[in-house]
């Protein structure tokens, strides 16, 4: 410990308590959440919401105030600056994120958007349910109307309100490098999916919707996600409506499932995804767990994991080949005549879809992109919310031929707008691309499949923790990038792995 | 509403936000508990401690401070006081208790007897394991230490010590008031239980340690207490280690039970037990629930719900005659064969045991009296804590005719001390005897048998609730069973349902 070490950590640790209240009142928010969706009776949520209120708002108390905000000003001084570590850094950059993204808003603005959230959720649930999208409309278009003026109130000079949404799940990534992404993505994926659309049925897949026990498919997934790493002693997996990853801390984190007895990909693929979620955020170091660095690095790093163990590893044939046998014995009637091949086949079929959640690896990104362009039209003023059905239906059928028969299985098929979330969409098919990136760099380091083929997933768990997880968000996600594969991000390898694998798959 | 009821609302509004932030805290810190007992992993122990303990520091300091002081001391003027309503004054005595129970004590050293319940709670269940009273008694002496002086910081002028304790638990019962009740008890149960001892041979019961299913047992509980009128969408059913109740508020009521292979009556009486307990929270007024007097009136009164529906409604024929076929027919190779008049015998049987917790009913209250008389003597400055075993044993002895063969069955069988928690035990006793006290007066009021046999719980319930549950800690134990029943707490009902119930069963 340096002398200059001792000094530094004196203005620091001024905002330690700040920095561990809210810490506390975030955990317990996050463990209401996990209740919430897992087992919390139905008609606790009007009383539970209450104390969620309460202990949000003493969050924002906490952090945003005269105390903190004069402590984060003296950490900034140029003398203060060269004794902080990389982690008080970090730790410093995101309390000024926290700062960017509230301070500028009036808190009455602030709480009646919040509130308007609860409703809009319920009223698209509604919608969706009835299928009515005028139903929605009007919430709609309140909450564009709020997060428009927010973004107007956080906006840089000359900064598009939409970039700046976009800002909050992706600092790396604004319209400019999303246009370039995803029209380079549009222009190699459309064509290739109609060339595999019109070889569907070509691979047979029957099996997979056969009855599959729901106890045996829970052992099954158990089994899987402790194969791939995750530690029991510090997780544990729930059931829930929509599978999800949550963190408390570093030794615990928590995944669901949802299991169909008629579909037996669909708790399998979930949980080998979760569970990537799940091994990041159990490998964030113990340095960094409960303060504000210690998860994820953005939404496209934290996905990228979920889908390079879901996708790449996941569905791959050396994945399955010292395991598949264990899932034909647990399903003898079912899959005794399925060879590991047609498994393999079956498990990577593709065809154009309506529903994003449902999609396949090829045409997921398509999904993104509709909702990226329909976005960045609304909050450009270039789409009239009242004619979003007609457009997102003409996107459809333009990328992926399809026309929805009703708006709940078009626009009003995802929760996101619901809660105001926009600018969230594009972190999903960044996190598929990240994967590819990082999976070339791995095959390079070391033979894979070998490993995948022995059971022993240890040596990539292993580079993962030590190239990415750990880092928390110390490192932003081109940081990481660069870091281990020495360039930034690069969707060639993403756009090179969807063409292989399914000209491989369909027309080889 | 009155301009009297308007003015008094401004001074106690002003105490509103306090509760409000109290009750989130407190809300949180049962979350914490409720998931640490059922599915918080291993390891995640060591930081969500931390977590926790920012939760209740946080709390102290929004209840106990000069704001809300001044509060309290304005509101306790005699032009306030004649304007509050009941809820109001009992709000402002719930607080003047946490005052009285806090604000004595110096913050450093009650910081420093939580931590060392952490670790005396491990040292205990380590000298448990290892049978080793030893290890514990180090820890033991402490907890005593503080409690001795916490008491003394606390106790009113010329108040023992010990009754600053029980008071906590119990504030219509004193050493006084235990040492009547207690003198009673023993004198007429321990000759009865020798007689019965005697013939407990008599009472077939092998039936009950067969293999009973353990998913049919868990289908059969969650019948169980939907009979008694659980309601689902206001509660769930998790598993500990050791069945409880908890409650978010009266919309969340959590009940656990524990499931044993080879035991029938362990899960299904643990159900019925803690669903007694459920049934006072649900049934809490909604005015009251998220109050600091939302909760049961003291230990016992909650204890004679649980006791009520476990013991003198839930071992009864009347109870058991419309659904024990239900039972048969779970379990058809186990019970064919066994009679309800068998079964009903087999569920009263009674002989003296070591562990309190599978005591049956008739012993039960002389495990209480040990630990009673045992804790008086501590705090009398009467018992060398090194000696305790030797105390234990003698005392079991003289009043069950047994002695532990080591000290994990005998002084260590109990958490409560490793928690620091002394003077609780005798809420347990308290709450059977309010229990006979309050049925006897609703067989004067209702057919209970009748409504019993018909499946008919409703009416007995309603009574509770109207009675009983709904005020909350607005009217104490003394309060209740005077407006119910017309006399104070009165042990006689207790004592002659003992007599009458293992005479007719054993001595006729």
């Amino acid at each position: 410990m340096s002398v200059l070490g001792d000094f530094m950590s004196k203005t620091f640790d001024s905002l330690q308590p700040y920095l561990d209240k809210a810490m506390a009142l975030e955990t317990a928010r996050s463990l209401f959440e996990w209740d919430d969706q897992t087992i919390a009776p139905f008609d606790a949520a009007e009383y539970t919401s209450k104390v969620v209120g309460i202990l949000s708002d003493e969050y924002m108390k906490c952090l945003i105030n005269d105390d903190v905000r004069k402590i984060i000003k003296k950490l900034k001084e140029d003398k203060e600056q060269e004794n902080l570590s990389d982690k008080e850094k970090a730790i410093i950059k995101e309390l000024d994120k926290t700062y960017e993204q509230l301070e500028s808003i009036p808190p009455d603005e602030y709480r009646a958007f919040n509130e308007l959230t609860l409703v809009s959720n319920r009223a698209w649930a509604k919608a969706k349910k009835d299928n009515n999208y005028e139903h929605f409309a009007p919430y709609l278009k309140k909450l564009i109307e709020y997060k428009k003026k927010f973004a107007g109130y956080r906006a840089k000079k000359g900064q598009e309100p939409y970039d700046v949404l976009l800002g909050d799940f992706e600092e790396c990534f604004s319209i400019k490098e999303l246009d370039i992404f995803f029209d380079k993505l549009k222009k190699e994926i459309v064509p290739l999916l109609k060339q595999v659309a019109e070889k569907s049925d070509t691979i047979y897949k029957n099996y997979n919707f056969l009855s599959y026990d729901i106890d045996k498919q829970k052992d099954f997934c158990r089994y899987l996600s402790g194969y791939l790493g995750f530690d029991f002693n510090r997780g544990v997996i729930g059931e829930s409506a929509h599978p999800f990853t949550l963190n408390l801390h570093n030794h615990d984190v928590r995944i669901t499932n949802k299991f169909i007895e008629n579909n037996l990909e669909s708790a399998m693929f979930s949980v080998i995804h979760e569970t990537g979620h799940a091994l990041y955020e159990m490998n964030i170091d113990d340095a960094l767990t409960q303060t504000p660095v210690g998860t994820g690095a953005s939404m496209g790093m934290h996905e990228s994991q979920s889908r390079l163990f879901e996708n790449i590893l996941g569905r791959s044939k050396a994945f399955w080949t010292p395991i598949y046998s264990k899932l034909v014995d647990t399903y003898p009637d079912n899959l005794k005549d399925i060879s590991l091949d047609q498994f393999i086949r079956g498990i990577n079929k593709a065809e154009p879809s309506l529903i994003r959640t449902e999609a396949d690896e090829l045409s997921y990104s398509l999904h993104i992109i509709i909702r990226y362009e329909i976005e960045k039209a609304i909050f450009a003023g270039e789409a009239d919310v009242d004619k979003l059905p007609e457009l997102w239906n003409n996107k459809y059928k333009e990328y992926l031929g399809l026309t929805p028969t009703n708006d709940a299985e078009g626009i009003l098929q995802d929760v996101h707008w619901s809660y105001g979330e926009f600018g969230y969409f594009p972190s999903y098919a960044i996190g598929s691309a990240i994967a590819c990136q990082l999976y070339a760099k791995i095959k390079d380091l070391m033979p894979v499949d070998d490993y995948l083929r022995e059971g022993n997933i240890t040596p990539i768990r292993e580079f993962l923790r030590d190239k990415v997880h750990k880092y928390g968000t110390t490192k932003n996600s081109n940081q990481i990038l660069k870091d281990v594969t020495e360039e930034e991000f690069n969707a060639d390898y993403y756009v090179k792995y969807l063409k292989d694998k399914y000209e491989n798959l369909y027309l080889s």
